[in-house]
């Protein structure tokens, strides 16, 4: 008997070899119907690929990311399928799924391929589709592979690298590639394709290699689901924060100052400060205190710390002194420098829980191949906050960050997100520092504050940091995509390394337990991810610009000034379009620049101390009172 | 005939040689008894030294710093002869006027002096004053004078470093030493004395050299003088910003962090806050816009501004990446990276004046010996402001500035204070950069923008950089001494090297000219004058805490939190004190705090709902409902 044992635990018993598949119709038809891949055992297979003992196995559906990988390899080879027929001479190289769609590399000889060919290669990759042909996989001889590829020199590299008797071939219709394999069932699952773009790239990355083109694709088993996602691609695009960014006067970068290092303009330092108050705002009634610390510490601070050890020879050098031979560092972060902080005095049990906050800007190196806008940078400042507490006061702790980190989040219009808790490896203990009676308190402590806060959570064992376990939220933004902000994390090693102390109510000195915690992560990825989740459309709250006065000509700006002196105060700032320009253009212009409110003045608003409202993205709200619409704002700006 | 010209521009005419004491009486009697020394073309001599041909010629009195510094080092001339009387076996060697009072280096052989001699020797020194003995200075030869000195091998080496035919001793009374010049007319002058310390020193100042022992002495020409002397001495010790800092919890330092990098305990980073908060208000209302800045930049960019080349070798050095080969610097000044945000765009005259603020966090190197609290440091918060205009907006930003600075002085309690204009030398014109045409323009807008304020105002010229004039405010503290704070700098030279530009009212590319302009100079050094000006009784708008409130037992907790949360809100900040102590020990500690206000809640008060109200160093003002205290509080508040 063979024992397929399915993921909720359930065993299903065979007097045969069986495939998934066949598994999957002993389910029920629907399931079979869906089903697009297969793991046993943990190995990716295909769904004709017999069981022949006992195994552990996993049907994959779109719902699925392995399940989309297959979906996606196998468009690869409808890609290629297509392309072939149009470019017969094209030699095929190698054709992977990505996280989103697919791409072949492939060497179009003194051919070329444009978007004009998109269309059609698109059209003929789906009449393939449409006849349903069966992904056969099977093995070749290493000898019959070269055999086969002796006219294409990459295949032929490939196959050389090759172990005989493991290499395969995978075939459908007319159509055959080396292949190792996880494809669908059959083509007819691909419903709707789109080639996406096509760019150079150079054979196994390599620049001195021949350069290939990489045609990207992107499949779905729904015409609806492509809609949706080239929806989707194109609001991404209009979101990309380094384009808001520049459009909104948000931030820049200069060559001169250096990649990766932001210069925040006027309206970008607004928003900043506006989102640096707010939280100092929550972060003081929740008991922080605020401390300021230097962007450099002897190089002595992170060898203690061990950050030096860690990061060291990948980060940026040390700084040298002119004499003396001191040696310093950038501050890669803020922690050290905090546990200073803590030492400057003697603690008792009573002075604690302390939370030394501060929004401090830390410096790490990143090549420049990976930086990106705002959310790959080289400098970028935390809203940091390290809590000193006993370990009895870590449940209480926790609730209370979880608190402040929900507070933040649905404030900024983030709501949907879920709690990652990261956990000890089960069986093996030995490897994190820290008592296991610190360990088992602080995880517990984790676990239960999340209950108690009704957190949707998902626990990974294993995933814990050497030094402590911790919890990161991952929020969805308005497009779906998720992104970790808030992380929570406890440190039994820091304390130790820093010998922090307090003095107990048995008199004694004790180890505090140290939570480090950031709410937005970096002011600088946050307001990326801002600016791509509201499109740039920030809560009036914070934006850099409440109010826009549109007076319809110079006659006017009298009354304009004095409308905005009377609507600005600390929190609502305000500016007059004096252009010479036709109000219908000021309006355009305001819109594009998504400034709030716009108010419109001309000869019947001022005779009445009226303005003319209009509000961003939702037309006109009629004349009102100066006040009246004081009162508005006001009432609107309330987190 | 010899014409004495004085610094009138009078001259008087003798028919013989004549001292400057001779031209004194001249003049009046009572100029001659002030007369302490004496400049003739620039050269100090003695009251008693004959001018032989044409001459200019200086009087100097007590009111002269060079008087003073004749005065003192007089002084250290009977110093030396009553320490003779106590310990005729010691050596003398050299004893120089320093800024306040002087010393004398004395090498005591087996012998040590103390502080219990200090009186007798005090006493000794006005005994000889009494005496009212003229010094006398005359030249001695080389042989003569070594062989005077045979016994004292200082004397001789000194004597050996000079020349033949220049060498001078000076005799009053019993005493004589060796000695360039620059006395008072006789000993009788000194009214006053005091010796204030004695601490080893090298001779030479080489370590390698026998230890002397260094006498600081201090005297003046009315008892009342001195008392005042030893009194703002005192204060200005009870009133160190060092001591005051670890008092009140406002900073702290960490050898591991690094010297001269000052940690912000909370109640500092709380003060920074405030005067952040304070003055970027202030520079909205007056049309700055805040930007922030990396730490950061590229070598390249510094090499632009000049900055490298003129302070790279003595600065913290580069710092290098692990690859690309890109070198960073740490930012000395803000400058350069607001030129590049002032690049980021094409500018046109409607757009000007732009003023770009940061507070900006500079580093610059010093050596750990002249590191000194707050006021000397590795890394410091400017108050930064750039503002690009237009030449002929010169004048309107400067006086808009010194608005914005005399605002901001009055609101900290600064009332005394200076301007003192630096413009080029008068003759030599080359060595500036920028045209004549925009200097002129330039130094007529300082000089008028300072009349028109109507400010106490010194012109130095020659005393501007080359890249263009300034304007510093000198500040006097509550002790009379002097700050620079305030500075307000044009420069014609970083618009040349960024490049910049605006296209003025016929479409053409012209240059911008820049201010650099902070009027608290730096957080840092600010705060520590602010501290010493105000003892530590900041305003109270300032204070980290506005009130304390005092239970008289634990009873009254919980109406305490009640008046707490009345009470605070985002400017006023309370805590209570919830210590099982009574209630007089609550007030002292209070007292020492310098909380501006104690609430002492008891039955009564809980009753009645009120608080008993103490201001520090004030006293009771009774009970008043808590209402009535917070507008108090509101009242008093106001900037």
């Amino acid at each position: 008997m063979i024992h397929i044992t399915l993921p909720d635990g359930s065993v299903r018993s065979y007097d045969h070899p069986v495939t998934p598949m066949e598994v999957a119709q002993n389910i029920s038809e629907g399931l079979a119907r869906n089903v697009l891949s297969a793991l046993v055992n943990d190995r990716q297979v295909e769904t004709s690929t017999p069981i022949t003992e006992d195994a552990r196995l996993q049907l994959l559906t779109w719902n699925d990311n392995l399940g989309k990988k297959a979906f996606w390899h196998s468009s690869a080879h409808l890609l290629a399928q297509a392309i072939l027929d149009f470019f017969p001479e094209a030699k095929l190289t190698i054709g992977p799924a990505i996280e989103n769609g697919f791409y072949y590399d492939v060497d179009f000889g003194g051919e070329s391929i444009s978007e004009k060919d998109f269309e059609k290669i698109e059209k003929k990759m789906l009449e393939h589709a449409r006849l349903k042909s069966e992904f056969q996989l099977y093995p070749v001889s290493k000898a019959e592979a070269l055999k086969i590829y002796t006219y294409n020199p990459y295949k032929t590299e490939l196959i050389e690298n090759l172990n005989d008797g493991e290499i395969t071939f995978c075939s459908h219709e007319n159509f055959t590639d080396l292949c190792r394999g996880g494809h669908l069932p059959h083509t007819g699952f691909v419903k709707a394709a789109k080639i996406l773009n096509a760019a150079g790239a150079y054979w196994r990355g390599n620049e001195k290699n021949p350069q290939l083109t990489r045609v990207y694709g992107i499949t779905f088993p729904k015409q609806k689901d492509l809609t949706e996602y080239l929806h989707k691609l194109e609001e991404a695009k209009k979101r990309d924060h380094r384009k808001l960014g520049k459009e909104l006067g948000i931030f820049t970068f200069s060559e001169k100052v250096g990649s990766g290092l932001p210069l925040w303009l006027p309206k970008g330092a607004a928003l900043r400060k506006k989102l640096e108050n707010f939280l100092q705002a929550a972060q003081q009634k929740a008991g922080y205190e605020m401390v300021v610390t230097p962007h450099i510490g002897h190089k002595d601070l992170y060898v203690t710390s061990g950050h030096y050890e860690k990061y060291g020879a990948d980060s940026f050098q040390p700084i040298q002194t002119p004499n003396e031979g001191e040696e310093f560092l950038l501050k890669p972060m803020n922690c050290p420098h905090h546990c200073e902080i803590y030492k400057s005095q003697q603690w008792s049990y009573r002075d604690l829980p302390k939370r030394f906050a501060e929004f401090g800007t830390v410096y790490r190196y990143e090549q420049s191949g990976e930086l990106h806008g705002l959310t790959r940078v080289r400098g970028f400042t935390q809203d940091d906050a390290h809590i000193f507490c006993t370990p009895d006061q870590l449940l209480d702790e926790f609730k209370k960050v979880i608190d402040l980190v929900i507070y933040v989040f649905n404030a900024l219009g983030f709501e949907d997100y879920t709690a990652q808790v990261s956990l000890r490896d089960r069986e093996n203990h030995s490897k994190y520092i820290g008592s296991n009676e610190n360990w088992q308190k602080a995880e517990n402590a984790i676990i239960q504050a999340a209950e108690e806060k009704e957190l949707k959570t998902v626990v990974e064992y294993g995933e814990a940091a050497f030094y402590g376990p911790k919890l990161d939220f991952m929020v969805k933004d308005a497009l779906g995509r998720s992104w970790q902000l808030g992380t929570i994390q406890v440190d039994y090693n820091l304390p130790e390394r820093f010998d922090l102390s307090y003095i107990g109510s048995d008199n004694e000195k004790h180890r505090p337990v140290m939570i480090h915690r950031a709410p937005f992560g970096s002011l600088e990825r946050f307001v990326a991810i801002l600016l791509e989740h509201t499109a740039g459309d920030l809560p009036l709250w914070l934006a850099p610009e409440q109010f826009i006065i549109l007076p319809i000509s110079d006659k006017y700006l009298d009354y304009s000034k004095k409308v905005l002196n009377l609507l600005e105060n600390s929190d609502i700032c305000g500016l007059i379009d004096k252009r010479a320009e036709k109000t219908g253009r000021k309006i355009r212009d305001a819109e594009l620049a998504k400034i709030p409110f716009m108010l419109i003045i001309g000869e019947n608003e001022e005779n009445t101390a009226m303005v003319s409202v209009r509000k961003h993205g939702e037309g006109d709200l009629g004349a009102m009172p100066v006040d009246d619409f004081r009162k508005l704002l006001e009432k609107e700006m309330k987190v």
